[in-house]
């Protein structure tokens, strides 16, 4: 049963690199069906012993965003306070902090919570991440990938079940930032070898 | 600087709905330049402070495949031996062991490391590979996700620096399996919860 080739399209490409994350939101409000489509498309990627170790809450209730925020600076402060040197130049360079804004201004958080009982749940969860952000960016929707320095501390907000993690948070909406350019990626001379370790 | 939805397309759906892992490979040959296409894609990936942490082994040599492959059985023949009770019966009937000859029949293997020294990197690696699978899919290539039950026994055949990690093996080729539906997936109903976990 062989696949034939399907397309010499460039579709996912495009998506991809079309993707840049979005750190500044709009106040224009989102229409949510390209939000469950985004989450079904993702619903879809493959898991660990297919035990699909996800759960997704949405929040767009302004007060609860403003909990989860507080939650989230909190431990932004301790890791930014923790900063020396060239890691901490690198954040400063981007005008990063423990300040997160955009945790209010996008109209939607997705938090995404990973059963820790199954098998790779980790690696599981975020392949499953991949495909929504590639959906979110099919249907024009912005977002960022927040990974929380102290995912504890903005969990217990929303008191899950002792076995699921709080992996990532996804705020989404419409950008406002002024047009800037994405930031660099490697090249595949830079990433490739072929039949052993750095032939290349 | 809003985006305008540009689509209502489903193009991420239907590659996203269409992959299925696939553990049986045929001996048809690949055309290189759509690997090359799908690692292209994932690179443009989202990582922790953009470190790209990632590297791509190719794979097509056959007495290196077979290493590979003997390194993973070795591996996985002490994880299926400690296999009990349901989980066991879960491997069983799905006629999964510790032999995996698709190391062999897939004309080319493309193992990934990640470097542990990047911030996140495990997240990195993990969502790109979501990047990669759906572009893999839309030229029409079969692929399954390998997680090493023993990645550093592996990873001993490929020497990295002690600083890459091996993540996955990601076996490509074309499918020779009998046309099987794709295992089931939970529905948004199973997996969203509005503003406060469990309201659904």
């Amino acid at each position: 049963m062989e696949k034939r080739i399907k397309t010499d399209k460039m579709v996912l490409k495009e998506l991809a690199t079309g993707r840049k994350s979005t750190r500044k939101f709009s106040n224009t409000k989102i229409d949510i069906s390209h939000v469950l489509y985004a989450i079904e498309s993702a619903l879809q990627a493959p898991s660990g012993s297919n035990k699909q170790p996800w759960k997704f809450v949405l929040i767009d209730e302004p007060q609860l965003k403003a909990k989860i925020r507080g939650a989230a600076e909190s431990g932004e402060r301790v890791f930014y306070e923790s900063l020396e040197g060239e890691k901490k130049g690198w954040y400063q360079s981007r005008g990063l902090s423990w300040n997160k804004p955009f945790f209010d201004e996008a109209p939607l958080l997705i938090v995404i919570f990973g059963d820790s009982l199954a098998p790779n749940y980790k690696a599981s969860i975020w392949l499953m991440i991949g495909y929504l952000l590639l959906a979110l960016e099919e249907r024009g929707l912005n977002s960022l990938t927040y990974t929380p320095s102290d995912p504890k501390k903005i969990s217990s907000v929303l008191e899950p079940p002792t076995n699921y993690v709080l992996e990532a948070i996804i705020p989404i909406g419409y950008s406002a930032e002024i047009e800037k350019p994405k930031q660099s990626r490697k090249s595949l001379y830079d990433t490739i070898f072929i039949n052993e370790w750095g032939n290349l």
